[in-house]
Formats: C-alpha cells, sequence, structure tokens
C-alpha cells in the first residue's frame, strides 16, 4: 500500500513559489464556493510521526480564510468527553454546512494507538474501525464531503529526518524521547496504518496516501487535491445529484505524484547463460514446491499483469513447464463472455478458483476493471473506483481459505515495448500478435501508468502484495518473477 | 424486532381465491419485464421453522416462470465447494441479469446454524455478518435486487403448529426430533435472528419480516412485497437511476400487514385512589433508584413519542417530580435551529447526551426522522429508509457506553384524541395546545399508524426495546410508563 509513498517526490522552492501564490486564491475560491453551496467538508490529516502534519494544518490556516474553518486536534478525553460515548466529541466538533473542519489524526487516533501499544488486537481495532466506517457513511450519506490524506514516510526518512534534528542545536530540542520510541515501532504502526486505512478507504471516504518527506511536494499535493475535490463536488451538486456515494467517488489519483514505475531501474540485465543456470534451478525447484503444495493440499492463484509485450506469456510458459499438467490451468483473460457479461465482473473469476491444490494462472485479470475498463472507460467512475475495496475484500477471501495469491506487474519501459512492437512485426509467427490497437494503446502510456500507480497503492496488502518486476530484459525478469514465486511458496509452505 | 410479527393476521380462503389469480397475473408481468430490463433479482426466504419457508417457496415456483428462475438450497457443502472460499458456492449460484434466483436461507444459514449450536461466538458471527453485508453491497451496486424476506412465529405459534401435526396421523410423521429441539432452542434462535436481521437490514438490502402461521396471509403478503418491489426498481431504472444505494431504499412495509397499535387493548383502566396509591409508591421508587444511579455514575436516557394528546407531557411530568432537578434536563423536541439545520439530524440528539449519573428525557426524539419527516415529506424516502439503522447505531453506542434507555410509544385510539382535543379547546389554558395542524395530522392518522409499526419492527433491539404503552386510560398509561421505568432500573443496577 505504501510503495508509492515511499518514493520521495521533490519540488524545488522557485517551482513552489512560482505556483503556490496561483493555488491559494484557488483555494479562497472553492472555500467561498463551498460556503455558498453549504457543503460542509471535513479534511482529515493523519501520517506517520515526522511526515508533516502539523506543518500541514498549519498551512491549510494561512491559506484558508479561518473565519470558515475550524481545527480540532483531540487529546487525552477530558471529563465531559469520557462521560459519553466516544464518539461524542467528534460529533460535537462537526462543521455545519458550508464550512471546513481540519482535524489532526481525529477518530483515527485512540484506535491506532491502542492497537500500537496492545491494549487492543486486531479483533477489537476492526470492530473499531467498522464503527468508524458507519460515522463516516452517515456524515457522507447526509452530503458531508470527507477528505483523508495520510503522509508517509520510509523508515530511513524518519531516521534521517530525526539524525537531522537532533544535529542542529537550535531544533535538538523537538525530537523527543517519544520520537526515538516511535522510531523503534515503525514496521508495527506501519503495518498497523496499511490494516486501518485499507478498512476505512472506502467510496465515500477514500485515503490520499503521499509521501511527506518534501514540504512543498506535500503542500501543493494536497492543496491541489482539495481544490479538486471540492471542485468535482460542487460541480455535481449544481448537476442536480443528491448525496449519493456514487458522486463522491472521484479517483484520488495524485497526478504530480511520484511514480512508482518510474522509479524502477530498466537496466537491470542477466545475460544468456547465466539465465539458462538459473531457469534450470529455479525450475526444479517450483517443481517440487508446487508438488508438495499438492500433498497438503494447498490450492495457488497467479496473477499476471503488465504492460502489452511485457513477457506475460514467456513467463508463464517457463512456469507451466514445470508444473504437473493435470494440476493447473491457465485462464487467458479477453473480453468476457455473454454469459459472463450477465454477471458481476468478478464473477467470471470466481468460476476458476481452484480446488485443494491446483493452481490458476490468470494472464491478465480482475484488475482489468481499474486498468483498461478505467482508461478506456468501459466502466463509469463509480464503478472502477468502487473496485479498489471489492477486489481487495475478494483477495482476502482466497488467502482466508488459505489460498498462495501471489501478484506480478511486468514492466518494461515505453521505448523497449515499440522494440519489441517492431520485432514482432517483423516475425511473421509473432505478428499475429500485433494490432493497430496496441498502437492506440501506447498514446494513453501516462493515463496507464497513473492508473497502475493507484491500482499497486491500492491493492498491495500485507495478504497479497504486489510484486513490480523490472522487464526490459526478459532473462532478468523471468528469473525475477520464478524467484519471488519459490520465495513465496517456501515462506507459506515452510522450509 | 419481531413484536409485530408476532401478530397472527388471517387471511380467509375467499379473499386469498379472490385475489390470488391477480396476483399470479402480476407476478408473471413483472417477471417479464424485468427480463427485458435485464434486472437480476434475488430472493432470499429465510425465518423460524414451521413458518412456511418451503411451502413459500414452493409457491414461488408455483407462480413464476420456472423458465426464468432458478431455486437454490443449500446443504452440508460438497467437497468442490469445501475447497473454495465458502462464497463461492453463492457467487456461482447467482442469478444473471434478468433472471431470479431464489434462495432457501442461503447464505445466512451456515452463520446462524454456527451461532446456534454455539460453534462460534458473537464476534465471530458479526465478522461474518460484515462479510455477508459486502457481498451483498458489491452485487446491489453492480445493480442486482436483493429481496430478504423473514417467516416469523411466535412460541405459542410454532408449539399450536407442532401438536397440530403431531396429533394426525397423516402428518405426525413430519414432526421431527430436530424440530422438537429447535422448539427448545427458541428464544435463543430468536435472540441471534434479532442481532442478524438488525446487522444485515441495509439500505441496499433491508428485511421484511412477516408472521408466517396463515398459509394465506403469507404468499400474498411475499408476493405482493415482490410486486411493489421490482415496479418500484424498474421504474426508478428506466427514469435513469443507476444502480445507486437510494434507488434500492424503497420502503419495505407491508400495507395489509398486522397493526402492533390496532392489537392493542383500549379498555385497561385503573381508578383515581388506586392511581393515586400507586403513584407516590412509583415515585417514591424512582426517587431511590435514580438516587442510586447517580451514585453509581449511570445516565439515563428516556425517549416519548406518541400520538398528540397521548400523554407525553402528563407522564413526563410525574417523572420529574420525583428526580433531583439538578440532576436532569427535559428536551422538548420541536423544530430544529438554524444551527441544527446546519447539521446531521442526529447531531441535535448528541448535543444534550447526559454526563454520567445525569438524565435527559426528550419529549419526542430522532423517531421525528421515521415519523413526521417520513409522512409529511420533509425527508427524502432514501433518507428516512436509511434512518432505522442509522439510529440503531446511534442507540447502540448509547447503551455500550452503559446509559440506560428507555423508549416509550404513548398510545391512544382515535376516538379518544379526538375527546382529548375537544377537552383541550374548552379548557381555556389548554386552548393553546392545539392548533389547525393538530387536526390535520388526524387525518393521515393510516399513514402515522404505518410508520410507526415500521418504526416499532425496526427499531426494537435487545438493547433498547420499545415499550408500547396503552393510554386511553391517563391512569393506566402513566403507572406502566414508572412501573416500567423501576423496572428497567432495577435490572440495569440490580436489586
Amino acid at each position: 500500500m505504501f510503495e508509492v509513498a515511499e518514493l520521495k517526490n521533490r519540488i524545488t522552492k522557485q517551482q513552489y513559489d512560482r505556483e503556490v501564490s496561483e493555488l491559494r486564491t484557488q483555494l479562497l475560491d472553492v472555500q467561498q464556493k463551498l460556503e455558498i453551496a453549504g457543503l460542509p467538508v471535513v479534511v482529515l490529516i493523519a501520517g506517520v510521526d515526522g511526515a508533516g502534519k502539523g506543518d500541514l494544518i498549519n498551512t491549510l490556516n494561512e491559506w484558508f480564510d479561518p473565519r470558515y474553518m475550524c481545527t480540532h486536534a483531540f487529546s487525552q478525553p477530558s471529563d465531559e468527553e469520557r462521560e459519553r460515548p466516544h464518539h461524542w466529541r467528534y460529533w460535537m466538533s462537526l462543521p455545519p454546512r458550508g464550512r471546513i473542519g481540519v482535524y489532526a489524526i481525529g477518530w483515527y487516533g485512540p484506535p491506532m494507538a491502542d492497537r500500537v501499544y496492545d491494549r487492543i488486537g486486531n479483533a477489537k481495532l476492526d470492530a473499531e474501525l467498522v464503527h468508524i466506517n458507519k460515522l463516516e457513511k452517515e456524515l457522507a450519506d447526509d452530503g458531508m464531503l470527507i477528505v483523508k490524506c495520510w503522509l508517509h514516510l520510509s523508515k530511513k526518512q524518519q531516521e534521517n529526518l530525526i539524525q537531522k534534528l537532533e544535529k542542529d542545536p537550535e531544533t535538538r530540542w523537538r525530537v523527543s524521547d517519544v520520537d526515538r520510541k516511535h522510531l523503534k515501532l515503525y514496521k508495527k504502526f506501519v503495518g498497523i496504518a496499511e490494516r486501518v486505512l485499507r478498512e476505512t478507504s472506502t467510496g465515500e471516504a477514500p485515503w490520499l496516501i503521499i509521501n511527506g518527506y518534501d514540504q512543498h511536494y506535500r503542500r501543493l499535493t494536497i492543496a491541489n487535491h482539495l481544490i479538486e475535490r471540492i471542485s468535482a463536488r460542487l460541480e455535481a451538486q449544481s448537476n442536480g445529484f443528491s448525496s449519493t456515494a456514487a458522486l463522491q467517488q472521484k479517483p484520488t489519483l495524485v497526478n504530480n505524484g511520484p511514480s512508482l514505475l518510474s522509479s524502477l531501474n530498466p537496466e537491470l540485465k542477466l545475460g544468456k547463460s547465466d539465465y539458462q543456470e538459473r531457469l534450470a534451478l529455479c525450475q526444479g525447484r517450483i517443481s517440487q514446491l508446487t508438488r508438495r503444495a499438492r500433498q497438503r493440499k494447498v490450492s495457488t492463484i497467479m496473477v499476471f499483469e503488465g504492460w502489452d509485450a511485457a513477457g506475460k506469456g514467456g513467463v508463464i510458459r517457463r512456469i507451466t513447464q514445470a508444473l504437473d499438467a493435470r494440476n493447473y490451468r491457465v485462464i487467458p483473460v479477453a473480453a468476457p463472455t455473454d454469459e459472463e457479461k450477465s454477471h458481476h465482473y468478478l464473477w467470471r473469476f470466481w468460476r476458476h478458483l481452484p480446488r485443494d491444490g491446483k493452481v490458476t494462472i490468470y494472464d491478465r485479470s480482475w484488475y482489468g476493471r481499474v486498468l483498461v475498463e478505467r482508461v478506456e472507460n468501459l466502466a463509469k467512475p463509480e464503478e472502477w473506483a468502487r473496485a479498489y475495496s471489492e477486489i481487495n475484500d475478494f483477495e482476502e477471501e482466497l488467502t482466508d481459505h488459505g489460498i498462495i495469491l501471489v501478484k506480478y506487474w511486468m514492466h518494461i519501459s515505453k521505448d523497449e515495448q515499440l522494440k519489441r512492437f517492431k520485432e514482432r512485426e517483423k516475425t511473421s509467427y509473432k505478428r499475429y500478435k500485433i494490432t493497430e490497437e496496441d498502437h492506440r494503446n501506447r498514446e494513453k502510456w501516462d493515463l496507464y501508468e497513473a492508473a497502475v500507480n493507484e491500482m499497486i497503492t491500492r491493492t498491495s496488502t500485507e495478504y497479497a502484495p504486489w510484486r513490480v518486476i523490472e522487464a526490459n530484459n526478459k532473462y532478468y525478469g523471468r528469473i525475477r518473477v520464478l524467484k519471488s514465486l519459490c520465495d513465496a511458496y517456501e515462506s507459506q509452505l515452510g522450509g
């Protein structure tokens, strides 16, 4: 979930200065409009320590007209608060129509802290999150716009920040024992945050996750996001939509955000003889491991997604060479049949779930919903926006059942793709693979790339993480997949 | 929740014969229309043993065109099914667009059985219900119409049925040991059913709860309900609505259903001297009990709803006479203030929640949402339809916090109301209480009565049951309230 947000993204002082005054004008403009339209807005800022929550909230207070907004930070409940149900203080603080309420962590604070310090377990945490979802749904149903932002830092970034502050005598006082303690809890905290964000990223109130390391970047990004969400909402309202969930499901994509894909190293290579040696080794291991899984009645689902010509077919063949033909099926996913079209879009994937000990390999998958169907407008915005959590739920059912689920995104650069298209056109028996459509798709590369980034952010879960494979070099890419597959089997089946 | 459905409702053979052929024509007509519109429909029939689930499913198979529908009953999972995630068999069975799938208990079967036989606890049950809600939401979002019917029997009715079958040598074989065992589990089963129905009565897929004792009644009622739900849905679709939750939230009220209110005995009376004696006793007890609650820091919320002139004010005064003036507040609920209007409709009730040990008395309450706002069209259908579960959640938060919550519906007959209006008009200092509006409201008596019945059915929970008070006789009504209040305190505070 935090893969993309681990990447630092920098906006220079010059660019920041250039953009900021225009942005502030726009912010005041949407604020005025929402006041006239009577739209209540909740802006909730949360994230890891040191990622700039405080700075961001101060900035919003500076940039918005403070007369029509209010900021709320909650610490230990007062007597007054403790003597009422624990959501009482949040209810009392909610902004009226036409106003903005900014929340530092808000209702997420107590359950997350309780979980981090093991005062509650996962079951109780989940119950609290159901409670929070009900609250947010109720408010959204009533017409409130809820914008939730999560500021992330990689562990290294968090360490760097603390070191920087400690070095400077003028800022040393800002590093407390609590910070040092939190740094130790980093991994645990981020694991819990992932669960919280996954369970509460709903159609009504999705989370925006960004890297918070660079002050300029986080300020501009959140401000832009606010302008976009508020404007979209006001426009939908003026078009006569009421407060249905659908109209709130505007994509939460950050256009100027960092791209996971662009951060990959396209230069990774493997020579032919090295490749052949490793391939034989990997296939041997896979053969053994899948046999063991079969004996233990553990089934497997492999999902392959990636750019056209990224080598999905090639790597699938290298895997199936190592499998017993009676035990696997490859499901190539193209346009749905008539029968499939007459069901829910997940139905055609449910059909092919493997029995105990069997393997199903999906060559493209349910992720089509948030990739091609999104980019080509085959699904409505509310449909694909809703799909992220539907897919997470679906995959949770699979892994809860004990299925080993692995997902690969095969990545190549745009140039490499063109090269491969041209090669295919030259080879007679591969020419059929290239159509006009493939070239048309290339024109939408940026849109697809944005969709892939959002997909990976929102559907990488601890039970089903995405594995992004640098596949500019075919040999390298294949070995990466095969090795990661072995690792997945070994970690689930034991030694 | 089952108060109304405890009442037997009988439709005579003649009436049944008169209505049935017209009804069957209509059923076939909506079935044809939904086929053309490509609307998939799930009809789920569940309920207590002996309430006629099987008979109803057979009837639907006879009345609908069987070529476009399919019936599914699930018993122990097969090997095929066990080897997939446990919702797999439901997914595989779902009707395609344009078809009807009828389910005997469906996905509710395993979790309910597991809970009844204590194979799982409430926490695990709740988790399963969240899972079911996600499934139903996903299907509804995809455009499926989900109709869920619960056939109820009172314990006495269930006993009667078994005795009847046993007496007749021709039907004795139909009574199994399982039935006798289930009869013993009646109370437990109904308690669990209440939890299940409450948690899964969502906007997308609300439960219809009816009494199943009379064959004619249950058949006609469910058939009418189906016609109504399908027609409403087809109409909304043809008006260009997509599959939003809102359009599914048609009221689930059964118009020809039994009325809890009409089953009350209006003749219950208490003489003046008896009344005075008991009043003094009750007030003494209340005074003691509220003092004890105050010491233990237990707070109380009392909710009074009822017909105009039913005596809410009078009974509230009798209660407050027994309270310490520093510890209670009476909140008369009239039209909301400007500030209140600019918030969620529950906000103005959250405001007045009592601190530890205090008492808040609401003279009318949040139930206005599903009574006056519904009947007078002050709230949109999707707004009041959603409110039942919002209110249940709200009240659960209150009782989870340890607040004692009691709710009274003060009931008088229509004639009694008119008598009281006339009396008030005669008494100069009471005349201000009667306005033109009160008389106008009388014209909508039936609509209000239907709304009250649905309110009591859908918001009577084990943590906050409605107490319906026969108040045609003022003395009798007041003593009933005061005694029940004492009982509530005693059961929560201990002896």
